[in-house]
């Protein structure tokens, strides 16, 4: 039996969600975010050396780093659903959106948390040159889901679930303004509207208000 | 035919060693970082809309992200080398150390090089909290890299190749001591010795020395 353990606003929604779309059994073990520090708590860390959400036990395995996680999972429950194969013409777009999500915009999104952390001053110039390669992700997510569905093209796949924490839970932590982006409002919409992501958040961080807007 | 379009001292290396462990047809376009700012050349930046290293070309594709193309490219020309598949028994440390590169090392690597270049007090205490997330990233490779050849177990796979660039080409951006990690050090002499690697930095980066130490 899979056991995901859950970090409250953490990456590892992205696992619960991932669980439900799959309509996989799993066990679900939440902890609770220190309500002072925001960080994960002495049983959290303690489940893998590098101490941050996600992490899976299945069997004898522990696994941490979202990606990998989900390759996981795929290979051994996903039976061919949520994802694209090589010879899919939105193969590409899959992989792109995939990697994007941890590559490209959580990076920006966690080194423009880091500068606001830092209460620098307003005139400094490393504030608008990260917020504008940040500006750059959003603007690519924008016009990408303007043009399509979902991330990988009219398919929902594990893109979009790599994507969804990013978009959504992590501006609890970095907030970002989506007014700029009307094409990404209504595709959170899309996503809000599907009933396994509405019970991942119910299951793993039940009562925290959904950041689709 | 593929073309690999390559910013000098960039995450394009892994693209460039990738294809020279392959052994298949690509061809390569160099592009120098600007030597003041270190930043891409416009005509670098004007090849994908996220004007970032690396970028391929694939026909009518342009593809973008270190971890989206590698996929790709081992999808449609690996013929199953360098990737471990679900049955085998290291398949979990693969994907995990594959994801680690980008989503937890680089990442780091990332918000260590952004602090330093604001000369922060020393005494700010972001600076010894993000330097030790470092650390334990690197602590979790030398460990790993003690128990076994590479970093998925017994068999060299595009795990070492995502891994490589921040270990050693990150460095000059970043500059981190390897002292603390002697099983690393040995691990970069092995994968120095990769002939596929030494004609990739030769022909990516003519004159660059390696950090393999």
């Amino acid at each position: 039996m899979l056991t995901v353990h859950h970090l409250g606003k953490s990456q590892s929604e992205r696992i619960v969600w991932l669980c439900e779309e799959l309509g996989i059994p799993y066990e679900l073990k939440r902890y609770a975010r220190d309500s002072v520090t925001m960080l994960a708590p002495p049983d959290y860390k303690a489940l893998h050396p590098i101490g941050a959400a996600p992490v899976i036990v299945d069997g004898d395995l522990v696994l941490a780093e979202s990606g990998a996680i989900v390759d996981y999972i795929m290979a051994k429950y996903g039976k061919g659903r949520l994802v694209l194969g090589p010879d899919a013409p939105d193969f590409a777009q899959f992989l792109y959106w995939f990697h994007f999500a941890n590559g490209t915009l959580q990076a920006g999104m966690g080194r423009l948390m880091l500068l606001n952390r830092l209460k620098l001053a307003e005139d400094n110039p490393m504030l608008p040159a990260t917020k504008a390669r940040v500006d750059r992700a959003f603007d690519l997510v924008d016009t990408r889901v303007r043009d399509a569905e979902y991330l990988a093209g009219s398919t929902f796949t594990t893109a979009d679930i790599m994507m969804g924490f990013s978009l959504t839970t992590m501006r609890y932590f970095q907030p970002y303004d989506l007014a700029r982006c009307p094409n990404v409002v209504k595709y959170l919409g899309r996503i809000g509207a599907r009933p396994a992501y509405r019970r991942a958040m119910e299951k793993g961080d039940p009562g925290m208000a959904l950041l689709l807007s």
